[in-house]
């Protein structure tokens, strides 16, 4: 088959469509026949030598991806069935072998791309908020980055849980993207302190800033809150009040997806498939694919998304 | 009534028994005739100013006790019976005010002074091992200060729920006093690196230290292990190494029991009626009353638990 490697290992950007042996499917997998690919800043920090697969895992980089079972191995699943798949790692080749746990259905309606497009986020936010943070109705949550990837699914996601979404980002433009989508509060850290804003008020904090938002997120947690942490864009220590966090009964959990074992992700998974794909498939939750590249073009789609000036998601597709 | 004030404001020795206006039953409260009264570490805070009662609370120190019911006031309890109370404060007197929901029977075969003794204690243990931190069979957890009142209760419980129990204390008597109690790994931490020792075995940590502990606890903790903070005794501020509570998937908490509302409360209290009660009452927990003294001694009971000379609890008993 063929697959994206790094035809030079010390240029990150040397993405290239190249011969690679095919996967096999191991007990309870299916080998997926790769049709989209979703893009994600994880992709690229894992092609910078930043982010390496947990063992076990496909050296090849991509996270989600979507296509046709090629071979059901063991599960007892269609050969021919169109799925979505999580992954730890593989997606940007033309085969891929998933554990059966994490394959999702295409929600009705969608393209391959579309459906590519949305599971890394989906299955991101609903164990984050929902199954760590135990966000629901009545609470409110901020979501930092408010008009990425994350910030713009999570904002809907929000919406439709009742909550009051509170949302952080760089510019006027982004923020009346975050509005559009149903944002409650606006804030543009550039010009505002969010921890004076929200002071004491925020139930659930999904944070990608680490060390540098640990402090400004605890004065904003309201008593009981949780602060979730899923990327350190800003450092990776800090120093943390546990005054302030136990004045609060607080909490601090810094999770990720890829390497929880199969039982948490097939638990996640059917969550989101539960939860989160009605409000996809009946558009409660709108994505945007900002552009579709043929997969021989990765490098330039990480290119595009390394510069930001990305909005929406980025998909890399498979003849 | 009578009840403990300082006599001095400024001399938190200068504990006196004297006349107090006696507490009316609020709504839902029933007047309780205190028989004994548990002496705790945050008596002693209390007492110094450290620990000020939250909005609402009476003045008068004291966090658990046992009696008879007085007053039942508008809950239909009955008017003589034996309970031992959870409270926010008000137990260091001769009548105390309290929420229903924070009403215990006494454990079956318990004198007031054993069961005045038991239900900080128990509830504590319970609602951050279990219900914050998940504590299940089969887990390892650590608990700081083995041999002290949290410690030995702790040690006692988790053995009960099938856990494997690690402790830290300052001396062998002490470690020795754990071991007798079921603890499996003893850590001198004179002598040893608690963190080295446990190196990512610990699933759940019950840390009173606070700031001085933080990183040693987060090296200690297994994969999506949860610290669980209850006391400063090291310090309030303390670097976060994010990277590695990310790394681990791991949660940290800060929680008190005394800040809760009634509803949190009542919840606390009635699964530890349900899981903890029988434990005591066929003495798979055994709890150790280190002295009882005559409540107008409270001044000589905080002397002598601030000399860190007591193994087992104080209680003060009133005629």
């Amino acid at each position: 088959m063929k697959a994206i490697t790094l035809a030079n290992p010390d240029d990150k950007t040397s993405l290239t469509w190249s011969e690679a042996p095919t996967p096999e499917p191991g007990t309870g997998e299916v080998l997926v026949e790769v049709k989209a690919v979703g893009v994600n800043r994880a992709d690229l920090l894992q092609a910078a030598g930043h982010y390496p697969p947990p063992p076990g895992v496909s050296e090849i980089i991509g996270l989600e991806c979507a296509g046709v079972i090629a071979d059901p191995g063991d599960t007892g699943r269609e050969k021919g069935e169109r799925v979505a798949c999580l992954l730890a790692g593989g997606a940007y080749a033309e085969y891929v072998a998933v554990p059966v746990g994490q394959l999702l259905p295409i929600p009705e309606g969608y393209s391959f791309a579309e459906a590519a497009s949305v599971v890394e986020v989906a299955c991101t936010l609903w164990s984050n908020l929902v199954m760590v943070a135990g966000l629901h109705e009545g609470q409110t949550v901020l979501l930092h980055g408010g008009a990425g990837g994350i910030g713009t699914f999570g904002i809907q996601l929000a919406k439709q849980l009742g909550c009051t979404v509170a949302v952080t980002a760089g510019s006027a433009e982004k923020l009346a993207t975050c509005r559009e989508l149903g944002a409650d509060i606006l804030m543009n850290y550039r010009e505002e302190d969010f921890a004076e804003v929200l002071k004491n008020r925020a139930d659930v904090i999904l944070d990608i800033m680490g060390a540098k938002y640990l402090d400004p997120n605890l004065r904003a947690l309201a008593m009981d809150g949780h602060l979730v942490i899923i990327g350190m864009q800003g450092g990776v220590k800090g120093e943390l009040n546990i005054g302030r966090l136990l004045s609060k009964r607080g909490s601090i959990s810094a999770t990720g997806l890829r390497g929880r074992d199969l039982e948490d992700k097939a638990g996640i998974v059917a969550e989101v498939v539960e939860h989160v794909w009605p409000m996809l498939e009946d558009g409660r939750i709108r994505v945007s694919i900002h552009r579709a590249l043929p997969i021989d073009r990765a490098a330039e789609a990480h290119r595009l998304l390394d510069s930001g000036e990305v909005t929406g998601k980025l998909v890399l597709t498979v003849d």
